[in-house]
């Protein structure tokens, strides 16, 4: 059956560039694409109209447990599988900035942060890891020995800032403790998901600092070379992903196929 | 001036272990004892009765900023510093078993566990990290060079489950993200508050299995031998406490001090 991929936080952004970049290279039988407020989502709108019958645009609010559960119950009835997810949907922190000490803390904005950055992604997995498992493995690479074939990939947009191990300069509490979570939960999942057949790959991947509304505030520290446009750091992703198999499962990647610490 | 330790969730298991052991081995000038109902804390209070005029026991859910607020400007105005804090209070998942499989995750499991296992702990060190700048270092190893000497220490209470790169068995996603992201937390205390004087050391820790509550349901499964009592489990912590110096802040230590992977 031809593919089917689904991008969670379709709107704007990577998330945006995803759907246009699956759209154009990887002729999908269909892309789903998913986000908060489709009313309001001009560019996403203008995409499924240049795609005509291959676009279902779904309504969804990461942090809404019934959203996810309704559009997978559409999906299943639309599709019967899924390929490929890519949670993509991130915030810096409800101000928009990150935290640059313990004093712009608060309980509030760490758990909103959580809750879109770690909880709405490992929901979406919930719901979504039996139509993975009916997936057919049109993403990725598939070895020849079918017992190591996988149906279906979860990627989880994480970032080099939620590398602990990483982390030498401190700050941004609650986007890098999302993204630390995040990655336990990718490293979790694709414990439980690749045990035994039909397998589901799950990764965590890095983009790099790219030109998006998140990171906006602090394009002025980045060097131009180190600022990749959305449709740079997603060749690069989809790279990755197309070389993803069992054996690359349940880790974190950089932008360039490198393997980030924990 | 004489030491001053905090203990957070001191009501039972390993909190009420570590007043107990600070009182006995620490001789302190004062212990503040917190939990989230003092009225139903009655072997904390039969502490407090056996060392008169040392524990001030104080109302604290790690849930509300406003509590942890004002038991900081308490002792702020009783004591005018703090030399330890241990963050000890956790729980596995508001159903009390830890997630053995995705279907068992929910959103509001997982948001809860974070919020009181991993927020907690985070915005504690935001009320008391000027508490603990203004301590004597009255705990850990002070190295004779005055640049390197540290005022005081966080603890916050971690388990090995919650290191990503230790992972193999999954599960537990709640639990284990919550621990992730406290390690984190951890890791960009120690960064934030180790840069200049007065420093401030932040580890986390790993007790080992404890006969608590929280691993009751367990038990059964953990050979005789590696299920510890809270007094072994706090002997050995806090032999690692006492060991502490800003060359140690940023990691997650093992019960036997050796150091976990994040």
């Amino acid at each position: 059956m031809a593919a089917v991929a689904l991008v969670q936080g379709a709107s704007r952004g990577l998330g945006l560039e995803f759907c246009r970049n699956i759209l154009i290279n990887k002729a999908p039988g269909a892309l789903i694409a998913t986000c908060r407020n489709p009313d309001n989502a001009a560019e996403l709108m203008s995409l499924v109209a240049q795609h005509p019958g291959k676009v279902t645009v779904l309504k969804l609010d990461v942090n809404r447990e019934d959203d996810i559960q309704r559009a997978a119950e559409h999906v299943k009835k639309e599709f019967g599988k899924v390929d490929l997810i890519i949670n993509s949907s991130a915030m810096l922190h409800p101000s928009g900035k990150g935290e640059t000490s313990l004093k712009d803390v608060s309980a509030q904005g760490i758990i909103s942060t959580l809750t879109t950055n770690t909880v709405g992604p490992l929901v979406m997995a919930k719901y979504f890891a039996p139509l993975l498992q009916k997936g057919s493995g049109a993403f990725g690479q598939q070895p020849p020995e079918k017992a190591k074939q996988h149906s279906g990939i979860i990627v989880n947009i994480t970032a080099k800032v939620g590398s602990i191990g990483d982390n030498g300069l401190g700050g941004w509490y609650s986007y890098r403790m999302s993204k630390a979570a995040l990655n336990m939960a990718t490293r979790n999942l694709s414990i439980e998901l690749g045990r035994s057949r039909p397998r589901v790959v799950c990764v965590s991947m890095h983009p790099g600092t790219v030109n998006t509304d998140l990171s906006r505030p602090y394009h002025k520290n980045v060097p131009k070379d180190k600022l990749f446009s959305t449709s740079h750091s997603v060749h690069c992703l989809m790279s990755i992903i197309d070389s993803l198999n069992i054996d690359k499962t349940g880790k974190a990647y950089n932008w360039n196929g490198s393997e980030l610490p924990w």
